[in-house]
């Protein structure tokens, strides 16, 4: 692909632990020229003062972080912006973005809901932009590909949503488990907590600890229970249990089901893989899945268990938060918007 | 105390990781005076050679391993012997030691089950002496107190046991909540795998890892059942699902529930306050628990969190996979044997 | 020791990281009754809801932050203070209290150096209480020991101090290295940067990653080369490189020197065996010290390697930061100053 | 670049932690066709059963490790060899290839000296190959660029040496530090090991811990000063301390050396920016070097310190040790020799 063929993209937010790593995938994409990075903290400063790894590498040799200001990105000469804002800020960039035509991938949660009550119910205050719901389109290809394909904007699917959706929806829409018995338990590296100065993310606070959090409404159950009510046809409620554990990156959930009446428990490990068998970046295997063989990875990794004695079965999964979680996924997305090969600069 | 006074002991395969902790907690009891460590594979050396943390403190200045050999053993002096050795071994040894009048407290599974069948089936094989099951006493000072007292043989109880059955009895005892909808997921450091030339537990492998293991049918499930079942007053099977957590001690237990028709789900918490507020090593609070925040302590903290949505309780527990999960537990069981104040040694 | 025997004590400054510690030392010190902590972030909550470790010990069980009002310290009936603030604030503290006729241990730099424009070149500004400095001890127990003994304040020293000046002092004391010759390369868990909430020390910056910091003049040679130079008798000045390595604790320094003219590298071991040979804290072997086997200890190792080739004597030493080379030193101190055993509630 | 055009190579010993990474560069890699993996405990195997990580990846998704018998490899096709074996046993394999008109990149110390002499000082026993050692270059392009292109035989340059010689070599080069002066303190994640199942190197012994090792005559130290020596035109010996830190990956080195008599300080850097400034895979800047950003990067980070008070200057440097301290270089060695560009399948 000639550098002329490549789509030029803008990367709003680009110093969290997800902006840096969409930038390192980006500075690596063929067909991707990165023409602008933003960060109110760092404007004016060379990308590899900000991101060392990034120095020397593709675009970000040269390029600056500039100051988030609407005007200069509409005129920066992107035609897709990644957000890798906050929740709600990121809203505020995507309005006058779209309303200037210009295509959005979103890695925040303002455009993962369908419904702005929702949004409120878990995120608080009222949506910043609710005529762009309608837009929208839930940013998890394996779902909704052909969708993401024509979309303006993108909210690209969240790292435990995606962890406990890609297991489950195969089974729910073929009703093969009872949507009132899924309880979760997720454990994350503490990149998930963002890049921010806070006491409770210090080394020495995470280091040699494991603890639960965000106990019992965390906010991925907004987009979770969406998405799995949307498979099953019908109003699901789960039971989700985060755990923070020490390390940089990874998410590990295990999902405890039980299967319908009637319905095998053998029956759940051949439909999972016949549902990714064409998935480029969906591994179910016989095989327990270790978030350290997806790291720096797009791949979501999926295995089986039964428990003949209680009759529940136990699905788990592993991806790299940061990667399938967040980044890698909304370049996943990008690559469908584009109509590039889906797997471009993600392998 | 003075040393005339101290009670001695010997410590029967002292270089694994529980035996490492054991040494290191007698080595600094004031009623203890350690009078025999023995290692098959470190015979002849002194203690400070084997494990340099012990170096310089207290009896292990002077102390050299022994062969483990039966004859000498029960030579040496000791009246109580603790033995930190593999399943079945411990068995071969605690036999002749029990037959001579000696009392034990074994920190392997082969003393925690009542019934010889249970053993096969979980274990393997043949228990080498079932004849000694009836005498012991199952090692959670929690549960057992009055029994362990008066026990020749404590078979101290497992790690993920111990962080399992500490919230989920008092529950049981009252029936506040439904046996047969308890699922278990939890989090062991990977010192609870002990220390075997392994190529899993590499630092390589373990670290920036989170992976599930042994599902779906963990031995610990064997004791849990047993002691859920006493307290039930009927027979229990939970599923039950274990991590490997990079870190290298500390155990989180997640335990989803359901309360019992017609009981609040906020009586939970009143009755673990109630049942543990005179017990030394067992935190009761609102704070979530964190494995930290236990770490080199005999402590098991426990919290409660209501899922209104769902209907379901959540309790979390964190404790030392090697203190209140192995050593510390198991020096509190002799404690309690001893005659001495519970604590001593253990705060 | 009955609790009307025990030495009222206050903490201040007890929610940092060595302060911390040190609550969980004095907490189990048979010879102290905590009688104040304080924290002006934490006034009024309980000593466990801030520091859950400590909960359900000791004094600690009943303990509330309180103000670090110099009023309220006077009036709080303790007989010595540890401050463990940070440096300049120490001071403020130090002076009043000094001049009420309490006795001080000093956990931050305020009272290492003997002299006032030292303190000014390597901590900027003036010293705050330039005429305590006469008054003041180092607080290295292995270097002067008699002094501390009746001291009013001691400067309890630092940690990557300790590391370094007890493999060295006996080496130069006997004239056996070059002091031109010094070169140190040591490295210290993140828990030594303090509990700050700072980016740079979040876990997603720590974990998986080794670097040096504070070069070429960390604020620690001035103390290092302050008792180097009284070791010499003449003005030293050495090469000093820290790293922070992905830990919790411990610090490890590898010294490089040459032996003086005439001096066999042969002669340098023997030398330090006999130097600590009654110490009940240093330990000096033939193995390579490892941070982890002085985790949660008040032990320094120490060792020798001679590398023929070049001549150089390689020093090596491992401590934990935050008990030898912090909170352990101070009570050690505190020990000695009270007329204590001085390893009570340290081994 | 078609498939057609892609470069046939065989991978012997591809389950080590180098052989992994090589893998996993290699299945990404546009100019190569990856035909063969070998491993004796594995044969007969699907890599992705064996490496998860590579399921699904390129050439991965299809490949069967095979028994490393010479015959098998002289008939898989490959043009090109990677040996990822012990040393020794890289010797026994290469020998036989090089005759039957192969090339070969070796990532083990066979074929890194020069001097069969020095390589049994340093590895015992005689070299395997030692008609090979003519044929063979040092495999650190930034040293021996040219005579890598045309080479069948390249010994690709170790973790350490890499990290070392890249900051040292151009400074003897132009004379401008005491080559008798150089002091080296460097500190590995525990991949450096290799995948061993030895309880030095479990994760309970590794976590929360430092150590130094393999004092004070590592190993690397012969490849190290044979190409010190070269570029100072003398021999030269140096004192090197490596250290195993508690990270899995990246090897930083901390070099003390003093500028040469009428050499300013201030001239060393300059140098190392001039030296490789059209280096792709060199990044000298003012900052402090971080293991963490080079971590799964050919980069090596250099840095640059004055110690005015002394004299000394202070050259700092990181690498990931798998990378471009092993597998990456291996593969800008092949690149070379393949006339590809030197970053191909690299940045």
């Amino acid at each position: 692909m000639s550098a002329s063929q490549r789509v030029p993209v803008a990367i709003v937010g680009a110093n969290g632990y997800s902006g840096e790593e969409l930038c390192s995938i980006l500075a690596r994409h063929p067909g991707v020229h990165v023409v602008a990075i933003t960060s109110r903290q760092h404007a004016g400063k060379h990308a590899g003062s900000v991101l060392p790894r990034l120095t020397g590498v593709g675009d970000f040799s040269k390029l600056l972080f500039i100051e988030p200001a609407i005007e200069t990105l509409l005129d920066c000469g992107a035609e897709v912006y990644f957000l890798a804002l906050p929740h709600g800020l990121a809203a505020e960039f995507a309005l006058p973005l779209w309303k200037a035509g210009k295509r959005i991938v979103d890695l925040s949660a303002d455009f993962r809901l369908r419904d702005a009550a929702r949004y409120s119910e878990f995120y608080g205050g009222a949506h910043p932009a609710p005529e762009l719901l309608s837009e929208a389109v839930y940013g998890l290809p394996e779902l909704h590909r052909e969708e993401i394909r024509g979309a303006m904007v993108v909210g690209s699917a969240g790292c435990y949503p995606t962890s406990i959706l890609l297991p489950l929806v195969p089974l729910l829409l073929q009703g093969l488990i009872i949507p009132e018995e899924i309880v979760v338990s997720s454990a994350s590296g503490v990149s998930g907590a963002g890049r921010k100065a806070e006491t409770a993310l210090l080394f020495g606070e995470c280091n040699e600890s494991l603890r639960a959090y965000g106990l019992p409404k965390h906010r991925h159950l907004s987009e979770i229970e969406q998405e799995l009510s949307l498979a099953a046809g019908k109003e699901v409620m789960i039971t989700f249990t985060p755990h923070l554990a020490p390390m940089s990156r990874g998410i590990h959930s295990t999902i405890f089901v039980r299967p319908s009446a009637g319905v095998s428990p053998e029956a759940i490990l051949p439909t999972l893989l016949a549902a990714y068998s064409e998935e480029p970046f969906v591994r179910v295997s016989e095989s327990l899945p270790d978030t350290k063989h997806t790291t720096g990875t797009n791949f979501c990794d999926i295995s089986v268990r039964i428990d003949c004695r209680t009759g529940r079965v136990i699905l788990l999964s592993a991806e790299d938060n940061l990667v399938k979680g967040a980044a890698g996924q909304a370049v996943q997305n990008f690559n469908l918007m584009a109509g590039l090969p889906e797997t471009t600069g993600l392998i």
